[in-house]
């Protein structure tokens, strides 16, 4: 039973810079999708299961344009490095941990365990390059509830011999197994083309991801322009490239015929920009990650104005928490610092303009999602503000703008994917 | 009773570099202070009370060197400008408020409530201009078990005539009886001389508090050093002063003879940086505030290489919570875009670093205050960091570093102040 009408304040962006916020009004779920806002309940619609939140605040579901589900292990851990040494020091030893199926178990219910707790409703999710425990995360996320891309990680050259597919082939094979295999088992869950970033990617693995990208229809999620070391070694490994993105795009895999995350883009030039435009490429802004590991702030409120696709992303474990209210009131933080210690033109983000990263900007991966206007899925968060209290009576406005920047699982009362409701 | 003995895992500053851990320690508490570390409990004190926190992290109590109680009610509101439109537009009409004293009972009640309940043993806090509602607050805290200095503010200028003393004459009076009546009233709440920040005050209300200062031996706490159109605005009224911090020392309200609390200190020049040593100036280290009101970051590595006294703060409601973990993170965030964007020669800080600012820094300005060292007043959190769950074993020092990273007020398991458990 998909069909009922729930009751609340909601708060939803309009556009990239508006929240419309609807004070105690009805919102008509039918079957999982949002059909229409009323004032006052239209009588055909009285017969339905209602649900009175009465004055909680309800906004969309959060997606999680980036997470490393192996590292949220580590999350809070080691974050005196930047990129590069991180990689070798703390990731790749507990990414190849997760060849040991008992560990990964442990690790991946506590993973989806507080992501099903937090307020992401979607997510796109970077496993490992084992296939066995990459399949049984994509069956725990299945099962949460949520809604879910995963990539199984494709490394195979500059990775530590513990965490590295020696021979092509095989890990093409692994790979296009694996697509086979999860494409349409699940509900809620998808496969996800997920070469880790260029410098630990061949040429002829990346040719050949390109070949099932377009065999299988598949997405695709990288790296780009996270850190300047990094750009420095793709520009040694890809002279002919004009820039990152446009190595990425010489392999087929920069968006463009699919769907393409890039995760970061905190330096991207203008060429980069223009082609991420032109391939509709979504960028996944990684505030907490790239302040973390020193990487710098991303140009976000530039992207928006320049019509790209952003969303936002907690991109554990560089980022510290899963918490995605902590990555938008970083997001804000992070515009401001940009502003004020580096570029006066690129302006701070507004409040209006990171809450639709979070929910539209990167929702939008996922098809009609991170709005309630009509036709939307219906993926929602309740959120009870009454412990965060205060002398005052506010205003909706500024409840909204309080929970955003105060907000942790406490509050979330209720939470719904796709008009089914988690708890 | 206050002889007792603790056990569990202690971590605190050895130095401002540097952390012990000490796993599975005894800690004696004589008369509320620390007495003594053993990894076996000498025999003398084995007829004493001993409670045993496990697996648990002790750490030392929490300094918030800057907060101001009434801008609570509206933390996580309207950080849409920079330090002077905030100041005018929120900040003003919210502390006009406080004339009012039924306003006054729900606001502090909620101030003092969430403040009990954090991670802070210790705070210097910004009241209002107005006595009736400083002293209730001062009631309050005194009843919470923390130990403060509380400040009636004073302004006389530039300042809205609905919360502007008119009369430098009658502030001073107000100020001096108030200062009588609470200065030996209560065991752990203490008057401190704040004049709001230069602009605010006229060389005779300034004067005129000095006086105070000399008189009664209070301690002082201001505003340095925050925001450009700030500085440029003290320039232009103290034409004559090297710098701002010179301005403040010309009224003699900038340390010396009297301890002495700045509040930011962000674009603090060489000058004022000498002085500021010089005088044993504390600086209230305040990261959120700085970010939210896009002021910027200070070099605190540099001054604490140069030896100079910091602490770290909240700074409500320019910071949007009291949890001063959510300052040691983002302190650490914020040294490291600085680092990035602005200034490589002032090294990002480090954790170590950042826990040392929010505990031995800020706690040494209230004596032997923020470790555990022998002679220093018990204050102390116990956390209790098992519902960061992760899949591994984890040292006791990856332990710490989390719980600095992730905690909230669900981490802690019991609180002690002067030997006294709060909870």
């Amino acid at each position: 039973m998909r069909n009922f009408v729930i009751k609340g304040n909601l708060c939803y962006s309009e556009s990239v810079d508006a929240v419309r916020l609807l004070p105690e009004s009805y919102l008509v779920v039918e079957n999982g999708t949002c059909a229409g806002i009323f004032n006052e309940l239209p009588e055909k619609y009285q017969v339905w299961p209602i649900e009175d939140f009465g004055d909680k605040l309800i906004i969309p579901g959060i997606t999680d344009l980036h997470v490393h589900a192996p590292q949220f292990s580590f999350r809070g851990l080691g974050m005196d490095m930047e990129l590069l040494d991180w990689l070798n020091t703390y990731t790749f030893p507990e990414e190849s941990k997760y060849r040991d199926m008992e560990y990964a178990e442990r690790a991946y219910d506590s993973f989806v365990k507080h992501l099903r707790r937090s307020a992401t409703t979607r997510a796109a999710v970077f496993a490992t390059i084992h296939v066995p425990a990459t399949t049984m995360l994509m069956e725990k996320m299945e099962k949460s509830g949520l809604v879910s891309c995963i990539g199984k990680v494709n490394m195979n050259r500059n990775s530590p011999d513990y965490l590295c597919e020696t021979s092509v082939e095989a890990a093409l094979e692994d790979t296009e197994r694996w697509i086979c295999e999860t494409k349409d088992r699940f509900g809620n869950t998808y496969p996800i083309v997920t070469p880790r970033f260029i410098p630990t990617c061949t040429d002829d693995l990346m040719h050949g991801l390109r070949k099932l990208v377009e065999k299988y229809k598949v997405p695709v999620q990288s790296h780009l322009s996270e850190n300047y070391g990094e750009i420095a070694w793709v520009k040694e490994l890809c002279p002919d490239s004009k820039c990152y993105g446009d190595a990425y795009d010489r392999y087929g895999l920069f968006g463009g015929d699919h769907k393409c995350i890039m995760a970061h883009c905190v330096h991207s030039c203008d060429e980069e920009m223009e082609l991420m435009k032109k391939n509709g490429v979504y960028i996944a802004h990684s505030p907490l990650s790239n302040s973390n590991l020193a990487s710098g702030v991303a140009p976000i409120s530039k992207y928006l104005k320049n019509g790209l696709n952003v969303g936002l992303a907690s991109d554990v474990a560089g980022g510290d928490s899963e918490n995605m209210f902590l990555s938008i009131g970083h997001a804000l933080r992070a515009s401001k610092l940009r502003w004020r210690l580096l570029d006066q033109e690129v302006k701070p983000l507004t409040v209006d303009q990171a809450f639709y990263t979070a929910t539209l900007g990167g929702g939008s991966f996922f098809g009609k999602v991170g709005s309630f206007e009509n036709g939307y899925e219906f993926d929602a968060i309740v959120l009870d503000d009454s412990e965060l209290d205060h002398p005052q009576e506010l205003t909706l406005r500024a409840r909204f703008e309080r929970a955003l920047y105060l907000s942790d699982d406490r509050q979330i009362a209720a939470k719904f994917v796709r008009g089914e409701r988690l708890f």
